[in-house]
């Protein structure tokens, strides 16, 4: 999942149904597999309309999922052989091979990448926080991804306790911002609501900084205690490197910066990034199509993006549903039944670093995108699907709850937000 | 706190009541301070025997106790400002001058150290353990305390899984040991007892890991997520270094490693340790003294170490409660009132090292010890205090309760475990 700031303004017009369904866990319900094996064996769900192909498709492909499977096998390749996947790394190359081959033993003989260009490739070096004086302690810290590198032997400057970044922290310290290396106190992150709120907040401190003459930010980590995590913190996020020089403190040790600086402490640290930067370069998205029976130049697009943050395996964001798009090929593929439409399976790059897989995507098929009947797109973690957005098309709620999900209403996926959902591969869609 | 294998067989026979006082973290009770205040206007809870004395002292000692106090600022800059102080370490030796100038400061101008030797110190170096194949990923680890260094260049092996360690364990692996890096398997730690457990398992691990010829052994991290924690594994703790080169390694990387050894992969590992071990050396316990008015040649000791392992800042184990034995020094001190017989504070080093320092102690006042009264041990968290042990010395549980801890029959610090407890620095008091 990324986050970018809200277009909702832009949004309703568009025609394309971009659906993005949350995967999150949810309170356990008793044995809902058990009402889907019920489900499967009869076709009453089905609406009127399309009844045959329906009856036909629904209880198979169903059948399908619940029986033996290569997902949970696929997902563990992915995410415990590849691990963490960052756009433009070797490790998203080797986790591309993985998804065309899989593809392929899922009966999908056409899979293949798509290549796109990406401004910038980036990982991470030898980060390294030194307190210079007084005589300090061990910081744990992790650069902020696509953070530019300093220079060689790092950067040198006071600590400045920046608060929470707000203007009137900005204003509370006057030149002392100037050439100094900033520290952001956070709050833990509990919620969805307040990553996205994080999201909003940062650009502006990142603003003030740079305005503010400061060489470097220093953020205190969100997770409690020495928990690490990685992400983009600015504005844009098109593949750009981020304008300052910037790393996430392990929280406890952030805190402790704060309270010896909160004790009149002067502290001189050293910051040393060392990211290496190149680009630009190839990236790749997979595509694997079921071609449609009637309309075959019409789609259902089904997407997931493949690639992740490195700190972790990116099994949650979004390992489980990219193993879920190649499953949904599989169940497809193995009823033996030809869809009306085609329906193409992508796995997106580059999406934590701004969409800039399914970007890609959608310009390079444009012209197919008024053909482009639906873009339903799973991210935001695991567990089974609870629920969906439409994207703002409101009017779409009752042909998709009626119609396209109602083999599925024992399982209530049902949860629908009516708030478009601007944080995944989704957009670009919306957008085009 | 440090962690010896059970010596109780030996200890009910000892005169000294070695008493060790548990401040650990309970559920909050209303206000107990508010009742405290009470008690402190009131000289009822004193026994017959003593009445005038414990008219004079109890309340006063209780009031500078719940006054305005250095306690907290003393702890900020041992935690804060020292932070982790192993044993034998620079940081320790900062400790000690803190000890000392706290003392001075809380009136007690007597404050002094107590040279003793340890065998061993000991630092780490640049922990690494790389995967060299397959390609692997970053693996987060520490290596045990007191572990030996891996020649220059580290070690290199196969990574077998040595599942709990157990002897049917070693019987499975057979040869497969000899020269091989293992991987422990462990449950999450969650308890006092847990850690105890782990205690009595770890010694008979290492022990068949020497003798199946393995090289090293990579415990999974006790702590869940990616917490790391150091300490020592072996028997004997007596500032011996291990007998097998040991890292701990982060829970979640330990368990991706396990998974891919579960899945057939052959991993190659390089350990790398280059640990510091130096030693002998000069190590110190800080001591100071309220001098007895009648008795002076008896002696009461109040101790708790001072010194930690070096993770984190040893603000539980064991920064709060030697800051509250100066803080005891001064409250006493603070009355203008001389105690009976002599009270000893005494801040230990080498606790977490096999209880070295209060081991010197006792060898140094030995002929003092048959008029030591009483030595009362501090550890195990924070939090006020909620209970004690008295080493065995069931005879003297009416004669604590009803006389020593009357003043604070209020505060509820009646928690009394039949158990001699043996995991800090009360023990050589039982032993000698």
């Amino acid at each position: 999942m990324v986050r970018r700031n809200s277009l909702s303004g832009f949004l309703a017009a568009f025609f394309v149904a971009a659906i993005s369904a949350s995967a999150q866990i949810s309170a356990p319900e008793p044995d809902p597999l058990a009402r889907m094996r019920q489900a499967a064996a009869s076709v009453q769900a089905c609406s009127a309309s399309e009844i045959s192909a329906c009856a036909q498709a629904a209880p198979k492909i169903i059948a399908n999922a619940l029986g033996a499977s290569p997902l949970a096998e696929n997902l563990r390749r992915l995410t415990d052989e590849i691990g963490g996947r960052l756009t433009g790394s070797p490790a998203m190359g080797k986790a591309a091979d993985w998804a065309v081959a899989a593809f392929r033993d899922a009966g999908i003989d056409n899979a293949h990448t798509e290549k796109f260009t990406i401004p910038h490739t980036w990982s991470e070096g030898a980060t390294h926080i030194q307190i210079l004086s007084p005589s300090g302690f061990p910081v744990h810290a992790v650069s902020v991804a696509w953070s530019p590198a300093t220079p060689p032997g790092g950067i040198e400057g006071d600590l400045v306790d920046a608060g929470d970044g707000a203007p009137e922290d900005f204003a509370r310290m006057g030149p002392d911002a100037r050439g100094a290396i900033l520290l952001i106190r956070t709050d833990v992150l509990r919620s969805f609501g307040d990553l996205f709120a994080e999201d909003l907040r940062n650009p502006g401190i990142i603003e003030r900084a740079v305005s503010a003459g400061a060489r470097a930010i220093l953020w205190m980590g969100t997770r409690e205690g020495m928990l690490l995590s990685r992400h983009l913190t600015g504005l844009g996020q098109d593949g750009s490197i981020e304008k300052l020089p910037q790393a996430i403190v392990a929280r406890e040790d952030a805190q402790r910066l704060a309270r010896d600086l909160g004790a009149e402490q002067r502290i001189r640290v050293r910051l040393d990034l060392p990211n290496r930067i190149g680009g630009p370069a190839e990236e790749q998205n997979v595509v694997a199509e079921i071609r449609g029976r009637e309309r075959p130049n019409e789609f259902i697009v089904l997407g997931a993006h493949l690639d992740s943050f490195d700190l972790g395996t990116g099994a949650l964001d979004n390992g489980c549903n990219a193993a879920l798009v190649v499953e949904a090929a599989r169940d497809i593929h193995l009823t033996g039944l030809l869809p009306k439409r085609s329906i193409r399976f992508v796995l997106f790059s580059g999406e934590e670093e701004g969409m800039l897989g399914s970007w890609a995507y959608v310009r390079t098929h444009r012209e197919e995108l008024d053909r482009t009947d639906a873009a339903i797109i799973f991210d935001e973690g695991s567990g089974r699907v609870s629920g969906f957005s439409l994207g703002g098309r409101l009017d779409l709620q009752p042909e998709v709850l009626q119609q396209a999900l109602a083999p599925l209403n024992s399982w209530g996926v049902n949860r629908f937000t009516e708030d478009a959902v601007l944080g995944t591969d989704n957009l670009d869609f919306l957008l085009e």
